[in-house]
């Protein structure tokens, strides 16, 4: 293990890769094709690592994002995010270089970007298949045949498809909510291409979020998948079912510097800057901002330690932990802690270290 | 206003300033020293507009920040966190160079300073002054006791007095609140300098928050502040009183990429990696991420728009919109958000811009 001082994102390499294997192995043998989201590992490190299992397309949130793995050799990326057509320079860019697919939900947007276009993209249309964030919905097949029409003027333009987001799996008690929604979600992006496969007969369904992408196997009749958590995992997710607490690769090393075994509080460095401030609500209604776990030479033992963080401010964390667990503590000790929201915590850390001590930079 | 076509932290240099002198100048005339926080604004640039009006004396939050101003020229820097033994290198290098003074709750974490200190360094006791963060009861006359006899027995360690953080005054709902807060947590601290001040006539006792600091005018018997947030100010400062929202000198620009009419909602580019996620919660018990303000050529207009940020994805920024509002605005505009917390907000961003277009880049 490295010499930890302070708040550090460590990242245990080998179950990253298992995570990578698993869905790679899942998208296989579903004869669908694993376009990942590189939103959560933002590296190209961890993207070379999905390159080894013969990974060649990724997906991003930001033009800014997907220009970071284009100077990486990645030259197929969809950013799975509404098109602002105020970023036409960048968007052009990277429409000279390699194949950028958009997305739209809107005709507003994809006639800003007609007007600024000056290479070939394609272009998938949203919908909103439960989620109600961005998105068309399917029925809107007015909506639809417009922003259809505008692609249609562009020579620069290509219809793609259909990509959905079902973020609402997110909130799913448990695996059956989550099949459900899946269910639900695939069969809609089906009736959709059903509707508009005539007219073009190349267009791709391609859905994603780890919740389904984890906890289903069916992927009968949409093109591809899009799930990024996964390749970390994180509390949320162990929560919903998705994963198991054994398949969360990071963990914040958190250094104690103040213990009060009156009120069961251990103090860490290790706050808001660096988890970023998501939580899960306890069954008692209170709030969790991690699970403490035992830091080992090899990474970290389980289950957790009945510990968890109660409270983040700017660089504190306040942990609740039982008395059983308080008296084995103490000041200069370094303690682990899971993560609620691996996304917003790598992103709020900027990097991370593998167990043997290899630095991994993130995009800034 | 500069050419904004991503999420974008801007900064008002002039509301800045104007919130830098007012302090300054409430500090001269309460006859207290100013040793402002720079945990909000984390650059060489906006501390020199502190040195500009003539602050010496700095406070931050990590021994990194300790060195991030060592290096501009900061010679007196107290470390306003639980020290962390286990950064004994860069404390030594620090301790080396600069007048450092360090902030301890435990005679473990001193004692274990003791063991691995080279370089002369000044510790303040933190005391608990209602807050129940870390910190020693004052009442607990021994574990202070058995500090004072680790730093006794040091060569390199002076004792510096008392240090507090009133950080319930965040959770104050208004002005009378904080007042009340303010006078028990100052004459708690004054107690505290009779008890030892025969022993430690030098001792200096040091409290300091944005809201009692922004809201009370009384000092007298305490000898230092440190203020941090007022820098900026926020939507959180605001509610409680501290501020009024034209001395908020922070806004988000965010590109408007959707617009769902039928549910009210605007889509931005500016989300949970651009904003971090504290929020405070609306009359109705629903949460808001940050109020929706015009941006304009000099800044931006206020009151707020009748619009506020009801939700944060990774990248999303999801906002409730009146129907007299959502008529107004459009695909490709950029709208300002007021954010909720302006510490972890700059702290996401790593940078900000004045209107002027100047980059501010902070520590990384």
């Amino acid at each position: 293990m490295i010499d930890i001082v302070r708040p550090t994102l460590l990242l245990d390499e080998r179950k990253c890769k298992a995570n990578i294997a698993r869905i790679v192995d899942k998208a296989t043998k579903a004869g669908v094709k694993l376009r990942p989201h590189f939103k959560t590992h933002q590296s190209h490190e961890v993207g070379q690592w999905f390159r080894d299992f013969g990974v060649t397309q990724c997906t991003v949130s930001s033009v800014k994002m997907a220009d970071y793995f284009t100077t990486d050799g990645w030259n197929d990326i969809t950013i799975a995010f509404p098109v602002n057509p105020l970023e036409h320079a960048l968007i052009n860019e990277l429409a000279a270089k390699i194949k950028l697919n958009l997305c739209a939900g809107s005709k507003d947007a994809v006639q800003l970007l007609y007007n600024s276009l000056k290479h070939p993209i394609k272009i998938f249309i949203e919908v909103d298949n439960g989620y109600h964030r961005t998105g068309i919905q399917p029925s809107n097949k007015e909506e639809i045949g417009s922003i259809l029409s505008v692609i249609h003027q562009s020579e620069l333009m290509e219809f793609a498809g259909f990509l959905s987001h079902a973020g609402h799996s997110y909130k799913a008690a448990f695996v059956d909510e989550v099949n459900k929604i899946h269910t639900q979600s695939k069969n809609l992006m089906i009736e959709l291409g059903k509707f508009y496969r005539e007219s073009f007969p190349l267009l791709e369904l391609s859905i994603g979020d780890t919740p389904t992408c984890s906890i289903a196997d069916d992927f009968s009749g949409v093109d591809e998948i899009r799930p990024g958590n996964l390749v970390f995992y994180d509390l949320t997710q162990s929560k919903i079912g998705s994963c198991r607490l054994e398949d969360i690769a990071i963990a914040m090393a958190c250094p104690v510097v103040e213990i009060n075994s009156h009120t069961n509080e251990v103090f860490v460095h290790g706050g808001g800057v660096h988890f970023s401030k998501d939580f899960l609500s306890r069954e008692d209604g209170s709030a969790s901002y991690g699970q403490v776990v035992k830091l080992t030479e090899r990474g970290w033992t389980l289950p957790p330690l009945k510990m968890f963080v109660k409270s983040l401010s700017q660089e504190h964390g306040v942990i609740h932990a039982e008395s059983e667990e308080i008296s084995k503590i103490k000041v200069g000790d370094v303690i682990g802690v899971l993560p609620v929201h691996a996304c917003l915590t790598a992103d709020a850390m900027g990097e991370y270290f593998t167990l043997e001590g290899k630095r991994i930079v993130m995009m800034r």
